[in-house]
């Protein structure tokens, strides 16, 4: 990894921190509390449901919006107004949606990189880890709401990297 | 989802296949047998391991590969000279290098969607599922080597929609 790849990533957490707050006040009435970003580690688990989008352009990166089961149930309300029972194929639809909003928005804010979004896939699983290529250094931000822990983790390369 | 968006999924089969039962054998010196493609329905679990890719372009799209405990283990063998005792950190390597090497060769084949790759994930947890968004039909393509079993799956959706 090179010290610019770093640098890359670290440069994004402002896009990527309002991203996140204003995605989900806009489409779930939420209002996140935003932690101290942190350094991915190998160790570090997901909440119980993470959307993983992929971004190229003039950068590489992926990012991934992690959720703990209650909270997706309580945001999948406030977007389908009803209350899922557990997590379903609409939990996995809003999430998914989420984290394409999200990756949207912090990408518009990253004009210079010329970025594009692929499809977001949506990871259900208690126990998954979700790990980034060992020549990224990804940063994580940790949010908490009144319905439970959010994270949102993104790393980037320069292309050709 | 619109019957364009079946049809591009369905014409990439035979490019996913290929490539990746080329990549097992080039890298791994794995000679993978190709069972039948099925349409991925939300109930179906990932093996141990997997590595998740973005392609966006022309069309947009993501691409699963997953794989056994042993069949990761044996593959980074076969990569890096040395069996490693568990699932640790050259081992998701491996399986992201594996999920990008099948994605860019399958990309290739694919030139006319003008695709390019964003960074792979690795996601690592017994019983973790990976959907796709509602709106893909993603198809799945299960193989098997003497390690244990492997499965490709992929969606991809024009552009918009």
């Amino acid at each position: 990894m090179t010290a610019a790849c770093a640098s890359l990533t670290a440069d994004c957490i402002n896009p990527f921190v309002t991203s996140t707050v204003t995605v989900f006040r806009t489409m779930a009435g939420c209002e996140l509390r935003c932690g101290k970003p942190y350094l991915v580690g190998e160790t570090k688990g997901a909440h119980e449901i993470s959307g993983v989008i992929g971004l190229s352009g003039k950068a590489l990166g992926t990012v991934v919006l992690s959720l703990g089961g209650p909270v997706a149930l309580r945001v999948t309300e406030a977007m389908l107004h009803e209350l899922p029972a557990k997590i379903d194929s609409d939990v996995v639809d809003a999430v998914g949606e989420l984290t394409n909003m999200i990756a949207g928005s912090a990408k518009a804010q990253l004009e210079h990189l010329q970025m594009s979004l692929s499809l977001p896939n949506v990871i259900v699983g208690h126990d998954h880890q979700i790990a980034f290529p060992g020549d990224v250094t990804p940063i994580g931000v940790p949010f908490d709401c009144s319905w439970g822990p959010v994270c949102v983790q993104f790393g980037l390369s320069e292309k050709g990297n």
